[in-house]
């Protein structure tokens, strides 16, 4: 048999684990920096938990586990017999596997809601599952990389994000817009232009205003039941840009006039405070999610055309669905896989991250070879990536392996080597070769 | 409703977390400075790949995923009239969980065979399932840790596991026995005592040697037809405790005389070496898993009474069920979840693996909490743990909150600090107080 993988699932070569943990490790240490703690939840988690917290649609892509031992001995027969499929799951299947980090960690907050200090920040860096269709880019299994800080509506840990979204982008090397917008904002336009009860159609049509332009939008909000006037006000709403003209504008609307004030209470915690990445406010982001209530985030690159590599929010009502009201928060969640490809296309990884090997020991008998191998330890005590031919073969044969391992040193170690104490160091580019001790090898080759 | 988790999983809180990744990271660090690289594996595999890899129980232990949509559609129907669980699986699933890291690797080995250059150097630290009985200490969601080195039989890769799993256990701060032995010996015993048929009883029940004595051990080999004089024979066999007696009694044992020549040379390799662990030869150690072919390793502490903390040994075909024959190799593997609890026991985990907050800082007003947020960045700069309580709420609820942390520091931060930019710095316990400026807190409290 040719073994294969699931569709939709990969392997990570060495090389991809080291790039993938060089991301991870660099948003893990500006967690740490601003005092979120790390928490790890089940891969499985009670299908209970996970059902109708994602709509529809989300329900359909959940993976489930089949119960072990004899399941149909406890499933719907009724439902079996009618062939539905549907309606079976629930009798055959008990467990799912996690599709987010978030629902995970609501459940979290609510069952160790008595050894928990809030406000609580936490982050979490583990794989989710989706049966999307699979297709170039996108997986249905990935990682999800988020940071949550909740049981707080102080919009001081807005301006906390926005300060460890720039640390993150800066310590990777990539330059960015961080977008910001406040769902208030959303609603006070709506209310504004007189179409509040439409106003996830109207986000979800401006969210495409890059793409389709405004004769686009207008199709769509049209298409939606809005008429040409109302469409004409929005335009006009959402073309201030500045705090001032906004505030105006959304003089008649509550919702709208708090979004702003939230939004320039943000900025004011970062007056004395310089980001290396932009900041802008930007009136036209929607974010998808339906569950944000506050401040939204988004983060493009500015150098590789690709989707959001960052987004995020704050939402009033994390834990309510558990039976525990009250707990509002705001979080971000790291586009790991993109940001790889754009890692990637730049060259921006760094050029050590592979660890190549320095040095291999090319032993030319068994007693050279058993020698050889005290003589790797102290190498590599002293950090020299070396490794030893695993067995005195023929010396052509030793010196292909390292010339196709692209190695760029050799050691040879012969008896009349060993017994001097002195060892041929061999360049394999150049050629070049030196007789040394084994200090003056670690002093050449050293880190 | 009232949130759960399945059975057999848990939850890891920030200092579990933490302590894990400790003992992750000690582990790595060793792997990665003998050439090991990192590789990870999706955590559903095909049915395929796994099924009939670990035995009819083993299969039984198996999670499976149920597929997608309407999975009844293709079901196998007759099976499903006859309520046959067993039967119907393959026709409703296709993907499983991992059960272990071996039978992945073994995968991945030949998927990947055209990018490897053996002998090949992977470490893997990934989670895995079992569908067993939860009881305590027994999870079905575990993590494992393994090292592998296929592609070659040099017995130099015995010698550099020996050195490294006394590296981890120093590491760590642990104080470990190290046993080796060969299943080569094993079966040399066996076929001198006559009862080479009978092996695998027979290792079954020397294995427990230490919980049942000889009295134990020879009942169990009499009821699986092992006559009273072969069991003598066998004693006097085992109670070889060195190579020269071993050898002597194995000599009309080709098999058995290999066996004693292999772990002589392991131990040739080692012989300019010192370990700080005892290493111990004993030819009753055994192992469970039957794929192994050469020398086997086993850990335990000598501090606390657990299992064995680690195993490992030689295989002699890895990947040889998916069809690629001829890849040996040697490997270890990590209990990692009994480590954790010989460590916690023990109290062997550094003190400040929970990364206290140092410092919360306490804003008395609205504009001191904006400028408080200056300062908090400041001293995260300098590497100070510290935190700004979100709002400036009232002082005796910000000391409570402060005091319930176990927050050793405080700082007050009132309209008149902000303006001579002098803040009282308080230390919780004592009460002491101090009026300084931002770079003499920071000078004080610097790790």
């Amino acid at each position: 048999m040719k073994p294969s993988i699931p569709k939709g699932t990969r392997d990570y070569s060495p090389s991809q684990v080291r790039r993938q943990n060089f991301i991870f490790n660099t948003i893990r240490t500006v967690f740490e920096k601003y005092g979120y703690q790390p928490i790890e939840t089940p891969v499985m988690e009670n299908l209970d938990t996970l059902l109708g917290k994602y709509g529809d649609e989300g329900d359909k892509l959940l993976f489930k586990v089949l119960n072990n031992g004899d399941f149909l001995a406890k499933a719907d027969l009724a439902a079996l017999d009618r062939r539905d499929s549907n309606a079976v799951v629930s009798s055959i299947s008990k467990r799912g596997l996690r599709y987010d980090l978030t629902v995970p960690f609501a459940r979290y907050v609510v069952m160790h809601q008595h050894e928990i200090q809030f406000p609580f920040k936490r982050y979490q860096i583990q794989p989710v599952w989706r049966a999307d269709r699979p297709q170039k880019g996108r997986y249905q299994e990935f990682y999800q990389c988020d940071a949550d800080a909740v049981g707080s509506d102080s919009l001081m840990f807005e301006a906390e994000y926005l300060l460890m979204i720039d640390e993150v982008f800066n310590a990777l090397g990539l330059s960015v817009e961080i977008k910001i917008n406040n769902r208030k904002i959303l609603a006070g336009i709506a209310e504004i232009a007189g179409i509040a009860e439409q106003m996830v159609a109207m986000t979800v049509a401006v969210d495409k205003l890059d793409k389709i332009g405004w004769d686009g939008v207008t199709n769509e909000l049209v298409k939606n039941g809005i008429s040409e006037p109302q469409v004409e006000q929005l335009k006009s709403l959402y073309e201030c840009k500045d705090f001032q003209s906004l505030q105006e504008a959304l003089s008649d609307s509550d919702i709208g006039l708090t979004g702003v004030k939230e939004i320039k209470e943000v900025f004011e915690y970062l007056k004395s405070i310089t980001l290396k990445q932009t900041v802008i406010f930007d009136p036209t982001l929607a974010r998808g999610l339906s569950y944000y209530t506050g401040c939204i985030f988004e983060v493009k690159s500015r150098e590789v055309e690709i989707g959001s590599i960052l987004g995020g929010g704050r939402y009033a009502n994390l834990t309510g669905v558990f039976g525990m009201p009250g707990v509002s928060g705001v979080g971000i969640s790291f586009g790991v896989a993109r940001i790889f490809d754009v890692m990637q296309e730049l060259g921006r990884f760094p050029d050590q991250i592979d660890q190549p090997i320095k040095l291999m020991l090319i032993a030319l008998d068994q007693q050279c070879h058993l020698a050889s191998f005290g003589l790797l330890r102290q190498l590599r005590q002293n950090h020299i990536v070396a490794h030893l031919y695993p067995e005195p073969a023929k010396l052509k044969k030793q010196m292909k392996y390292a010339d196709t391992a692209g190695t760029p040193y050799v050691l040879l170690i012969g008896s009349e080597e060993v017994q001097q104490k002195r060892y041929t160091l061999k360049h394999m580019k150049s050629g070049d070769q030196w007789q040394l001790s084994l200090e003056e090898i670690i002093e050449k080759l050293k880190p």
